[in-house]
């Protein structure tokens, strides 16, 4: 299990200070598709710069355009760039394929994807599938990824690496990882907190004592 | 009719300079998805800059965080925005929410969604819906945008102002202007011809050619 700072909403010194303060709690940085809009590859390559030793993830949420995209992100420093599960699926394998070129790893956004759609996408186990709860969707009807019964998670295959992502907090994240999710994002959790760096650290540590737990259950 | 000229897959001084070689020719700008991933908000301010008179195109392919992004946008000078049709209805609302506030269009981006999805996006009339054959779609199946019965044209309800792109040429053009479309998105058939403000030139007198005959007929 590992921890992606989503750094969304902020310019790129903001970015550099909020993954300086918080680095040692997370595994993997996510570039924001804000950051990507807003400022285009520089968002990457000033990440990348900082933190070589992170996995570093380009949220490229890429619909069409899929070679020149993820060449993009990926020449920027990106180990990780996202797709739109909703793309056509020639898109989804075209960056499968560019990834695979480049020896890195593409994860698919379950956003609004139909049951059909999210069948096709779990054909690549090589890719990392990620269940979303849309910001959109926090903010007009407050809901958040909830441990209950997160959309598409019952219809992942055992051992399948997955990503879980949407307004997850200290309070969700119990409720979470009974999923055993490869990768749980956590944005404003974090990047709002008063205390930022405490918050992190929090985070890590139910995450660590539910791996305990689990060893010595 | 108008003509969208998209610029792609280049940098903010090659769009600069291809805008100002065909610029009378074409009547909206698009500042495409690559070059905003690449550079961000500053290829619509540069756009913006030097054509302030032209309606500017930001295709942004938002999927989600709309208010956030269609925001960034129209503050760089973006006259029209693009959303995914394939995206959470909530997205798609909240584009048409933040686009009415700044007085601005959003295009709806038809690409890879389900007749439902078209169906309640066709309830935003204000919008203007895009019927578009991917660039993924045209380079790995040569599917090109075609007379006979380009996807979703048979569904817009009569009257409804549209636009049409993916791959179009001086070719297939006549064969798309009868369905009187009332955005024409044309990118490499211009920015990739040997003499992109003859092949513009040549695209706007087909226009006008057709434009004559039905007031004479």
């Amino acid at each position: 299990m590992n921890i992606q700072l989503a750094l969304d909403r902020m310019t790129i010194p903001e970015a550099v200070r909020m993954a300086r303060t918080v680095h040692d709690y997370v595994d993997w940085i996510e570039v924001g598709t804000s950051l990507i809009k807003e400022f285009g590859m520089e968002s990457i390559r000033a990440i990348k710069r900082e933190f070589p030793d992170k996995v570093i993830v380009a949220d490229m949420k890429t619909f069409d355009n899929a070679k020149y995209e993820f060449e993009l992100c990926f020449k920027a420093g990106a180990d990780v760039a996202t797709v739109m599960g909703a793309a056509s699926p020639i898109t989804v394998n075209t960056c499968i394929e560019t990834a695979e070129a480049f020896g890195t790893t593409v994860m698919i956004d379950l956003l609004h994807t139909s049951l059909e759609q999210q069948a096709a996408i779990l054909q690549y186990n090589q890719a990392v599938p990620c269940l979303h709860v849309s910001k959109d969707e926090q903010e007009h009807t407050g809901s958040m990824l909830q441990g209950r019964n997160p959309a598409g998670a019952n219809a992942l295959p055992e051992g399948q690496r997955f990503a879980m992502a949407g307004g997850i907090t200290q309070k969700s994240l119990p409720g979470l990882l009974k999923f055993k999710p490869f990768i749980l994002i956590i944005g404003s959790a974090i990047t709002n907190a008063a205390d930022p760096r405490q918050a992190a650290f929090e985070i890590r540590q139910v995450m660590n004592e539910f791996k305990e737990r689990r060893v010595y259950e």
